[in-house]
């Protein structure tokens, strides 16, 4: 597949350095995160709800209640703007107004249509959690119909997609590197924490390899 | 100061035991994080925009370029939905639509007022830098007049807003109990990496303790 072509909407203007139109890098950021952030409108008034997704070939998939006025929103084909970001580190400069932080995000612009069909919500719904934990599906009996039947799924194409990357070092200009000051990046990264087993869980069940060693 | 009154717009309609109105606790998330996802709209379409803000008092203040698409809509008075989302782990359950993330979120909505004049510019910035990286003010030479003229510095009042939390283990009915699987949580932080130095930066600065004992 090419790469996007940045639009009016989607043309990085601010630092036009840090846009990114790369299909691959884009790619990247969305299967690394799992939670976006979808803008939608409702009477003039912005509102920004985050939600789990997944990405499938060219399209992100979202699943929420039949119920949720955000769900009915898109699927009666309201814009939307589906957002993403990773947050990699903080960045130390010289100056104050050099500091900043190393993320890479992603903005898709375009309208959702609703996924229609047990075969195919059942196939979303195994792409969502082995997105989010990989080998958790074949562990488990897949949900019945009625459950998927409370469950809207949408899918979003990627077609007006832009990327916004900052990464490395601080940039300032050399002649702010006059004080005696620690300058450098300081990385973060989500990292898993110790399980914490269901205290209604069976009891002496081993925590599975892919959650003992869980990572993006 | 009392807790937050949810609205029409802000009241959570969806598994409204997640609600949470209570200011206490909505500070301790915005306090938490440090990246918002800001939500406006131009020619009816929707953006969301990830920027850094900093809570002080009621409002939270955010910052960027005057030549910024969003920061000028938001300056002319633009509505906006700034959201604020930590996620905090993974639940696995019993039943696969019983999975879900642990998180905690905060919508804010509202319109931007302009901060103007340098010392409350100056004292808008030091709030910025210290809610990232407590300790590196200090030790640090403030902005100059003009690196401030060049910024916007927005000021969004906290008046309507909640948040929606989940926490703690899966919640599936008892007679999903069935199979010989593990469940249970796990968490999930965004956590402080080796700190990597700036390849231009003075030789022999050790580490301040702000950034190797970092923590939020």
């Amino acid at each position: 597949m090419s790469d996007f072509t940045p639009t009016s909407r989607t043309k990085v203007r601010q630092k036009p350095q840090r846009g990114v139109y790369d299909r691959a890098v884009i790619n990247s950021i969305l299967d690394e995160a799992f939670v976006c952030q979808i803008g939608f409108v409702l009477d003039g008034q912005p509102y920004v709800i985050p939600t789990n997704y997944v990405r499938v070939g060219q399209r992100l998939f979202l699943h929420g209640s039949t119920a949720s006025r955000m769900f009915r929103a898109l699927a009666a084909g309201a814009p939307l703007c589906l957002s993403v970001t990773l947050i990699d580190g903080l960045v130390l400069a010289p100056s104050v107004t050099g500091h900043s932080i190393n993320y890479r995000s992603v903005v898709v612009l375009g309208k959702a249509a609703v996924i229609e069909g047990v075969q195919k919500k059942l196939a979303a719904m195994r792409a969502f959690v082995e997105h989010v934990i990989p080998g958790r599906w074949e562990s488990m009996q897949p949900p019945g119909e009625p459950e998927l039947q409370g469950t809207m799924v949408l899918a979003v194409p990627l077609d007006e997609v832009s990327a916004k990357i900052r990464t490395g070092p601080p940039v300032d200009h050399e002649k702010e590197y006059v004080h005696e000051l620690w300058t450098g990046v300081l990385p973060l990264k989500l990292m898993p924490q110790e399980p914490v087993a269901d205290p209604r869980g069976k009891a002496g069940i081993p925590v599975p390899a892919y959650v003992r060693n869980y990572s993006r």
